[in-house]
């Protein structure tokens, strides 16, 4: 036989990568010298089963070659082991176990593929490619010899740098104080997840566990002045595995966000107070998460966090007081990487944290995590991208320039300093309709599906009655009023109508209109029509402001994050104005967009540093300082502010016939009204 | 004046560093354009006084130069005022105020170079070339400006990189809690310190000062477990302003090392409540050196710590129980530089902890220190380097191989675990002679210069009494017993010797020596001796097993470190045998060179560097392995052991006739002895 091959091509699939090894050559181990994406947490071991592959059959044309079973090692022992204690689907081969005895096409399935790309809900929204900064290795270390004396460590390692080629690696205390225990517990063998994501290049052990450890965790934090909310994700799919949220406990330190500022000027040493309940808090999210999972919170690697500027400051020990009055300077908003110890978090022991970068005194991390999530960076449209919550935070822009600003809406939005205001919970008014004619109401609670009129609504609520109304629900009751005729254009409760009809009545000087004559008792009063209308303005004359500097008139594209952009009625939130003109088809809710960008920043290096590279570039606009944000402001306190088109809105809301006269256009596109009567 | 020159040639001395500057330049400027060593903290504003020069007078023919102080700009204002508040000796000029007018050869004292060398008492050491890795820098800091919104901490980046080209800074939440008090306080202008030594070439700002900021220190600190001593220095000049010492907290939980193992081995979560006293030790000394060096502790920048490897692990809350049983695994050697905050040191908001690295299981970074403070890895010359403490460290070699081993020589020789033992403190009896006719004692106690037989003695040990007999004690009376017959080779007390004196008393089934009738009554038993036989042969047969290993039969140079090397007359510690043969005179005492290496490295960057490399290199040796180690100590059991050499004992100590002959040779050179009788 002296014509019989000695090696073999083989050619992975869906990279084309191929080179010939000799026969006999693991088709792992042939994998990582092409420097084809393969992965594997036990090192080619059988254990940890992510390196499973296919083998492609038949003849393949493309690469000249006959590919079949035959061509590989046949279905090993290992491997049955393996398929009996795990799960191996039919025709999947584990490649550290398969060699390769004749040419052979090797498909790569993607749960194989260590930078994956991981599907977002939205079809719209961007891809996120796999790629985190934490990742496993299963080791087997060196036992202490004393004739060759070594620290364990020194000998965990030699093995990261001979078994995964992983070196220039650092530990700290935490991992130091489990490290001989776990190797003990393991008999020498364990599972350490390596961070790789810290300044100057240097990587670091966060967690260790005795023997095989197959999965390791990350949370993703969005700390909202009133809600806070976590996502525990797998790092090494992506996937979401459980979330949770919380109140925010500093609520009761001051509803928002400058109340609590306040309360550190008026009680030195109360941010100190404010950290410690934040951080609590953030434990008591991620043990829920973990629970919720089935995994401890030793189990989580990494936590990504994103926040306002002034959850930033209180969740990392640094007093606010600066960003309560001009020049709202922050002490820092760059990004920052910190050992979660440091922040008192509970997590694996060397768990680390990302904190996405501020942009401004007024804009924080949490809108970076918006710019990442919508990447209006990316963008060859220009986009708008709002997120309302005490603050309107304002993106407009595209890859080629991206503007941020501020405006100070105030929380009307979120139902605060609202007569019958509430936040968005269970028992909350979030929708409302006015008849026109009769100006009865109906109206819609979170919890239940029925409108107030429809048959058995109050059995439907019985568990939380009407509390109050929300965001929503006040945007959409004065855009009602507004259409029904109780308000003007200047936002005028129509006192004359108290002699028609009960529902309005007079408060003091002015008048209101009665949403529920029960208990409790809801009315509009003229004071929450100004503070929507504040609001609005505010958040009309911050878009405005950048679309002056833009130099546009219209908006291509809009979307609305948060809770607000979430439960808001497009459509009402146009009727008042608090989005520019542009065809409701291109309106879109982002969800949670800042949590979401924490989830990319996550599970993507590479997008970390594509944040903090972006954030140095956006143009930051301070309203405070510029002289047409007023006016601006002024301009668009009236309802329908006077830029708005009602076109779009004829096919779902009653206009009245006193107002702007609204004539549907076929094609829907949003160009300035010509305004009638 | 067409012909006008309109530059001038500066030299500077020592450097010899030359080049031409446009007239008017500023000396400081040329120097730093040449890169001559001139210090400065506040960057050319006439603050600090740090770049003072001399003017090189008359003729410079090596330099070809005429300079005098008419070659450069008059006594300026601006000095005359400094001059004032601070002081400018005679000649001396701020070399940011004088500008270059001709060719002028210009001498920066030593005071004013960064890189000067640090003079150490002893003549012989090894010299400390200043290269601190903390460094203070005065800048002024951009004030926000809401039109071009950025972070305090980015500006205070800004002005590090563009006023002193300092850049890659990090900044940890120390300081960045502390950040903009400090900037609003100093009106911008803050003194920053920098430490320049982390993995992956980061630096960091470890302290803010508003305003300018004179001074920064260091703490080197030697954890011993029985004494804990810190040594404050100024990193600027290298000078000790202030030391302290306190006993280890920990000899509550045990006596010894061991003791405090087998305390947490008994006691789970010991090792939390042993390192929570260390820190807090620390932190109390660190108060106490900052209290008589008239700062605070918030002006201590950096601490660098040795200690034994239990140590060194219950400094970093790492349990040390792998360490109390083979193969006596370290966690982890490597040398570490972590935050002291995390470490729970109150030091300066951003602090780092240096910890040198420990050489092997029992050879702990106290032995690191104690190899930077006597560089037998850089002597040409064979070196036995001896710290004795609980265990005997021992290092052997030259700068072509260094060995080192730990040897169990138990605590004895510190005057634990001896009847009437006691560490070394006032009252302890540290020197003893016995009159080989009379057998009678005279002692000297730590705290008073008169010998017990001098008139006025017990006056002069009123305050204290005599309260024992420490480390050096035992070994002198031992020592001496042998000398006056009272003892044998084999460390027998000879018991018919009770039939002649008193002062011999049976004791049980054997003898002691009484060394004091009174109160309290201090005897040297037959147990006393053996544990001084058997500390003295564990510290022969570790030198010996090392020899052997070198393959050499003498030592040229010896350095005993610690305590106990400085208390110890050495000639005693030849007469037992606790050293091997050599002159007298290559004998020296080398102090706490633990501490010392332990301030090499806090002064020195490369120190560091070097230490962690040196460690790698040395060969350790693990007695416990070691065949011949037995057989050694075995052999070591007699007194004096087999190879010792009392020629130059002759001059010193009276020898009793039925023991060696001893014959002084001219040269004092050792050799092996012939023995009679």
């Amino acid at each position: 036989m002296t014509d019989a091959k000695t090696d073999a091509l083989i050619v992975f699939t869906p990279s084309g990568k191929r080179g010939r090894f000799p026969l006999g050559t693991p088709v792992l181990q042939a994998a990582r010298q092409l420097g084809v994406d393969i992965d594997s947490v036990c090192g080619g071991r059988a254990i940890c089963g992510r390196c499973q592959i296919t083998v492609g059959e038949g003849e393949f044309a493309k690469h000249g070659i006959t590919s079949s079973d035959s061509h590989l090692s046949g279905f090993s022992k290992v491997e049955e082991r393996y398929a009996e204690k795990r799960e191996l689907k039919a025709g999947r081969r584990l490649s550290c176990q398969t060699k390769l005895l004749a040419d052979a096409v090797i498909d790569v399935p993607p749960e194989s593929q260590v930078h994956k790309q991981v599907v977002r809900k939205r079809a719209e929204a961007r891809v996120i490619d796999l790629d985190p900064a934490t990742r496993l290795y299963f080791i087997e270390v060196e036992e202490p010899d004393m004739h060759h004396p070594s620290s364990d460590l020194e000998r965990v390692y030699k093995a990261l740098a001979e078994q995964w080629d992983v070196k220039d690696v650092n530990c700290g205390l935490g991992i130091m104080k489990v490290l001989q225990p776990a190797l003990r517990k393991g008999n020498w063998k364990v599972t350490v997840s390596v961070f790789d994501r810290l300044p100057g290049g240097v990587k670091e052990i966060t967690g260790i566990w005795p023997g095989f450890h197959e999965k390791v965790y990350g949370v993703a934090v969005d700390v909202g002045s009133t809600t806070i909310a976590a996502h525990l994700t797998d790092l090494a799919t992506g996937d979401v595995v459980a979330s949770s949220g919380l109140m925010n406990p500093q609520i009761r330190f001051g509803e928002d966000l400058m109340s609590r500022v306040s309360y550190v000027m008026m009680n030195p040493g109360g941010d100190r107070e404010m950290t410690a309940v934040i951080r609590e808090a953030l434990n008591t999210l991620c043990s829920n998460v973990a629970e919720e999972a089935g995994i401890t919170v030793g189990d989580i690697a990494e936590i990504v966090l994103v926040g306002n500027p002034v959850m930033h400051h209180l969740f990392l020990g640094i007093d606010p007081i600066e960003l309560g009055g001009a020049p709202f300077a922050l002490a820092t908003g760059m990004a920052m990487t910190r050992l979660a110890s440091e922040l008192d978090l509970n997590l694996a022991p060397g768990a680390y944290c990302y904190v996405l970068p501020c942009i401004a005194g007024h804009v924080g991390a949490d809108t970076a995590g918006v710019v990442l999530s919508e990447s209006p960076h990316t963008s060859e449209d220009i986009m708008l991208v709002v997120d309302v919550g005490t603050n309107a935070e304002i993106l407009l822009g595209s890859k080629h320039r991206l503007l941020a600003c501020s405006s100070p809406t105030g929380p009307a939005f979120e139902g605060a300093q609202i007569s019958g205001g509430q936040r968005a919970a269970p028992g909350a008014i979030e929708r409302v309709r006015i008849n026109p004619e009769t100006l009865e109401p109906r109206f819609r609670v979170i919890g239940s599906e029925l409108w107030s009129d429809d048959p058995g609504f109050e059995e439907s609520i019985a568990a939380t009655g009407v509390t109050g109304i929300c965001g929503s629900g006040i945007i959409e009751v004065v855009a009602e009023m507004y259409l029904a005729g109780i308000i003007n254009q200047d936002g005028q409760v129509d006192g004359t109508l108290q002699e028609k009809n009960a529902r309005i009545r007079p408060t003091g000087r002015t008048h209101s209109y009665v949403l529920r004559d029960g208990e409790p008792f809801i009315a509009i009063t003229q004071n929450d029509v100004r503070a929507i209308q504040l609001a609005k303005a505010a958040l009309h004359a911050g878009t405005r402001l950048l679309m002056d500097k833009l130099g546009i008139d219209e908006v291509p594209k809009v979307r609305l994050a948060g809770a607000f952009g979430s439960h808001i009625d497009t459509k009402y939130a146009m009727v008042l104005g608090l989005i520019p003109d542009c065809s409701l088809n291109n309106v879109q809710s982002a969800g949670n967009a800042a949590g979401t960008g924490a989830r990319i920043a996550l599970l993507n290096k590479a997008a970390r540093d594509e944040i903090e590279n972006v954030v140095r570039h956006i143009e930051k606009i301070e309203t405070a300082v510029e002289p047409m944000f007023q006016q601006h402001f002024v301009e668009a306190m009236a309802i329908p502010h006077k830029t708005a088109d009602y076109r779009h809105l004829s096919q779902v809301v009653t206009l009245p016939p006193h107002k702007t006269v609204i004539t549907a256009e076929a094609d829907g596109s949003a160009r300035r009204a010509r305004r009638r009567g």
